[in-house]
């Protein structure tokens, strides 16, 4: 943490700085500048430490040094994390597309979905049970029994499946039936639920919120691993912005930024950050070019009849033409498709 | 709900549009113009057709006309609400000023604020005990314990007391102890949570969302409101905006805003729109200059000691000054601050 | 400067960072901390100096200490700017209001506008010859002739005129009629006419672009005080963020955080800001609460018959009750509003 | 145009605005809803009209149907423009990448760097010889010498080349000496200038602005346009967001947008979209899979030397790396990358 002083501070106020950070057990190294003089805070700090600092006569402004996380850091952990679930891994040489419905609306409806997208070559199947919904009045989900039928239908077509889930109460609920807990965007910074996903050791797709930076996103990250669950995967599905064309504005550059700064893997999701399902497809391959871990697409046997986020779901055809093109984008940056794993085990 | 069809359309298109229209029992309403035909759709609309019509072929938008929620709407109830508790009423001619600090750490720190801001003229003491922090190594509060201080202190001071809750389970809990519930803007589009501050009767202040625009802002007021809970009290802190000088930005046009399209009372929180103790005072003059029905203020006896927040809280000193420069103001919008309880009745 | 190595970084990395601080003449002064090892750069730094450390192996980042503008700043000249003309002075202890039609019509229009701002107390007569407009089928003012109505109203009326400059090649044009340059949003960082109404020694309003924050508000400020012109006023008039119900979003923090930073004086523009003429009032109250030195107000005879902002102007009698609530408010921050000219010398 | 009508708006209102419409010779067209009236305006409305009857008495909204630009609108263009140059083509099948330094310093750093970039696969030179800077006191480019040196750099290595223009004074000097007219960020709003570069027949590089909304990119576009010139390139180059890891955010979907809306080029430029050179590979590649016409990359020699912009500048090897992984991602698209015409004509 380094305290910079106001020009033409005094003498005194630089005293009174260094003694309240001597006071607390940390060492003060000043560094006197041509405009400004610097004070280095060496020792372990703590946050508030900033606020504490900044407060106090002459200073200008307190910039910390270290990173506020630290487990989701690839300073701590070089490696990549590699989440591992039935066979098939998230954050390794495949490209691994979830793929299903917004909501889960009836069997035949996730069933027809499941069957054609793994067809296509998605690996894993999404699909919502319990649905956030910014109206009150819209449908907000099946519930358990969506749960059960995704279950169901993942044991079927050999599929491992992904939920939202979205009260800290239901955690347990959602962990018994699904392979991948996710947290929505809207609930990036509910840190009781937070703590709860990271309390089961399941795998946790944590989608970033709306109006959140990195740095917070990785924090939110944090709050799972701190809990000791390891399996967290990161989720880019667009931030918000001024222009309103499109639902949220994809932050393509997530990708490299995350994949520096973090171990944990990486997807897109450019059905929620579209919102049009003329997007998706571009922003599907655009996310791979950028060297995406995975994708999160929506795909619907019917858009225009569906109960929610039907303007962002791509159709079966639609979702098979995108697939088509995939490998050939994995390839330019050496990698490949990940194979649905019923084709390996027969 | 209005359907504008894209330049060039053919008839089929149009017939189409029509005909999905009344195969679900409402009339459409064709007018043909230089450059657009217009589709108007008459009768019940539900929000999810204009996903579904947005897809059909020839469609160029789908223009929503009514607005999405109603039981916080002022055209649906043009009479102005007022949150009445303990002899304080929020949202009629008088100013109430709720203040205190933003973490309860111990009795004397508490009681101390109470004491001080209640001299200077504020109405109800706030104090959070369930703390939402941004990294999981900062303090999160006291719990329960810091709201049996913040009852027994409200006791002493005769003072109401607000105080946040952060998970469905503890509404119960927070409620015996609080005379409102205080949702978080990180929790704004916490739909679980919302419902169940719902079923309370009692009176809640809900703050807009970093990146929330004022219909999502009231659809959440509205899931309390379709609870049966009518007390709903608007909270502005700031928007997240590119401007990183101040935490966030207060959209201070949001008063008179949320006063003419809605009836329900709005007050202004100036120590988390900015982070920064020098701006507290001038923005909440400000919003007192622009119509707000109150203010949330933090004040802490030692700011550069205090556990979270410190930057932002201002001095019992800073706070008097404050509260001397409120009555000219409000006596320009033709109010009052209203006056502390304990002084009318002896 | 300061430089901030990566954790882990090798003593190689250290010296050759050393070693190209010190053979640009500079010193560099190493202070080891737990986790990082920071370089204070000591000496007068340039700019460009950031971008190359920064890519230098081992460094994780590069944090500027000194402000990039100096004229601007108030550690640099720590006396408030009083900008006179014409017996008017902004910065002072008198709010001056500006107020007039958006574009200039008709001399009937003007002259019947300013007679009524100056009956109602406004000092300065605005009026827009040469309107920016984002579609080139859009009236884009009357040019020359505008101004010259502008000038013989003004001299009519006896009040002092501003009106916004577009283009580098009219800066003389406009500065021959008017008394203060008006600089536009969308030309905050026009630098090259930045540069030539540096040049002539006229009062200039500079508006701050829809997305600058407060850096480089400052620094286009420093490029008109940098060719030697001092009278520079700063117009707050609205960011760009993801609200769209306002056309901008009035940052009413810019007041007091541009008094704390710079000597300059800060006036607000509620009328471009909101782009609604019923959240105006508000919004002025509001930054005269806050401490701005002025107002610039939108008023038109009819404004739905308006050919520029129509819904954004006040009529007559709008305007007259929002300068009956001014004066209280003013005082209540130990201010006045100024009184016209002409009242003073008869 | 749609006027809607306030909910329980009376008889009288409805027929005034049905008057006023009538009035400037359009047709007025009402729908009786369930809560709303809605009043089609059938006719040539001019945008003005809008303000105008959003100002009368139970007006709720009104809503513009129409889009304001016309020219740059594929509905009314639905073919591809190409904007052809010395035997390059924009707009086409191929993939065009236009590389070179940020700023021009000298003869040599301009040379080698063309000379690099050519080998490597780029088609067209890029150099600033006129810089906008955010302080007036950092390099602002070499002028008209540095635009000499970029002449003979490009005639030495045949290429077309692309500068950027800032002062409507400047743009005949410009012209006689490049191929491409670039149009900066900060520029796009600068009306006087998108007039100038409108009257030269040259092609027109037009960059997003920093805030720009795509309608507000495309009237820019209009103005080029509408005065006769159609060699009209798009450019992406990031928006300003919440988000500051980044300079700016790109926005990846402004790529399938603008294709769909508009029958304009689209290129991306990744190099100051993020400001860091180990981003611009990865976004590069993501714009290719978008679906962009082209790049604009910045290389230099020595990025950590550069008077501008290095730590967003290719070294010539990363540069290499780059444009060997174009063909791959271009062929996913049915593309390929553009042959550098001197390869073409020995």
């Amino acid at each position: 943490m380094i305290v910079v002083m106001k020009t033409g501070c005094s003498q005194d106020e630089i005293s009174h700085v260094t003694k309240r950070i001597e006071d607390i057990g940390l060492k003060a190294h000043i560094s006197q500048g041509v405009e400004h003089t610097v004070i280095g805070v060496l020792g372990k700090v703590f946050p508030e430490l900033r606020d504490a600092l900044e407060l106090l006569p002459g200073v200008d402004q307190v910039i910390p040094v270290s990173k506020p996380y630290k487990l989701a850091s690839r300073e701590f952990h070089p490696r990549d994390t590699m989440v591992k679930l039935n066979g098939v891994t998230i954050g390794g040489d495949e490209i691994v597309v979830m793929a299903g419905p917004c909501a889960i609306e009836s069997e035949e409806q996730l069933l027809s979905t499941a069957q054609a997208v793994k067809a296509a070559g998605a690996t894993i199947l999404r699909g919502g049970a319990f649905k956030p919904r910014t109206s009150p009045y819209q449908f907000r989900g099946l519930g358990e029994s969506g749960l059960k039928m995704l279950a169901e239908v993942g044991e079927e077509t050999q599929m491992p499946i992904i939920s939202e889930v979205m009260a800290p109460s239901d955690v347990d609920l959602v962990a018994k039936y699904v392979d991948i807990l996710q947290i929505g965007a809207r609930n990036m910074q509910n840190f009781i639920l937070l703590d709860e996903v990271g309390k089961t050791k399941k795998p946790v797709l944590l989608k970033r919120g709306l109006s959140s930076n990195f740095q917070e996103w990785l924090l939110a990250a944090e709050y799972i691993l701190s809990q000791g669950n390891e399996h967290v995967i990161l989720c880019e599905r667009g931030i918000r912005t001024f222009e309103t064309y499109t639902r949220n504005t994809m932050d393509i550059s997530a990708i490299p930024i995350i994949e520096k700064v973090s171990h944990l893997p990486i997807v897109a999701d450019p059905s929620h950050a579209t919102g049009k399902w003329y997007l998706v497809s571009p922003l599907a391959l655009a996310a791979v070019a950028a060297g995406a871990d995975g994708l999160l697409i929506e795909v619907h046997p019917n858009p225009d009849l569906a109960l929610a986020d039907g303007p962002q779901s791509l159709t079966f055809d639609n979702f098979r033409l995108l697939m088509s093109q995939i490998p050939t984008i994995a390839k330019a940056r050496n990698r490949k498709l990940a194979v649905p794993s019923a084709m390996i085990k027969p």
